[in-house]
């Protein structure tokens, strides 16, 4: 994975895997109780008789825990700024998994208006070990180019 | 705000509005260090000097807090179970924010292989006080229908 890039680095088709993070039951319902407080993301005994069948992270979870691999995994020099996404969740997140996001840069639009910057449009799968797709996501990204050198 | 809906109470064009809730800076910084490591959301003074000029939460803790204010509602009997989300952020949330979400029924598509279920489009708006739009959603829902009475 390569790291702290500018516009100026970016190709269409480029492609790019994080780490790993190994996602816990209890990480499960630590955000859950926090941002989305519903049994099938609480309670693992009463999940089993609902639409998931199981404790299931949160799609807000899963998004969040693939938006700290991108972030930590230092892709971007400025940062990773999302003017946008669209999100899919195929599958939930289960307790155990072992999620990794891998990305491929769909497109970029230099901005008419500002010179230093462009939107970088990532296609951001967040997959398991056995590449179930956990999430689907098309972020916009503000990526800005390298600052010219000092005079 | 009603509660405990079923897909056979919902019309497209409907309406609901949810309580709100106010975020600190606390509460960014704490989510951030989590899940969105960056300066711009984590450092009061470094984002001074960034493209947010000053502490902006993670769109992923605005899109959380959304989700916990719909959760908390009780719009939905059976939950609110996303499919997907198309989300952009005009704006980023503050410290000291009142945040509430404002949600308008856009479509509804009955399931045509599982007569008990369709899915609900539903745009949401996460506003501020002064009505500014933090967060823009539309969300693809789960909706059940009312269980048959037992015969």
């Amino acid at each position: 994975m390569p790291r702290s890039l500018y516009l100026d680095d970016v190709t269409v088709g480029d492609s790019y895997t994080t780490d790993t993070v190994t996602v816990s039951a209890d990480d499960i319902i630590t955000f859950a109780t926090s941002f989305d407080p519903q049994p099938f993301h609480t309670d693992p005994v009463a999940a089993e008789s609902t639409f998931f069948h199981g404790l299931a992270a949160s799609g807000w979870h899963t998004a969040s825990i693939s938006m700290r691999l991108l972030v930590t995994s230092g892709l971007l020099a400025d940062g990773v700024i999302g003017a946008g996404a669209e999100l899919a969740w195929p599958t939930p997140t289960r307790p155990d998994d072992v999620l990794r996001v891998r990305s491929t840069v769909a497109g970029i639009t230099p901005s008419r208006s500002r010179p230093d910057r462009g939107v970088v449009e990532l296609v951001c799968e967040t997959l398991t070990e056995n590449d179930e797709v956990r999430q689907r996501m098309t972020a916009r990204l503000v990526v800005f180019r390298r600052p010219a050198a000092a005079g």
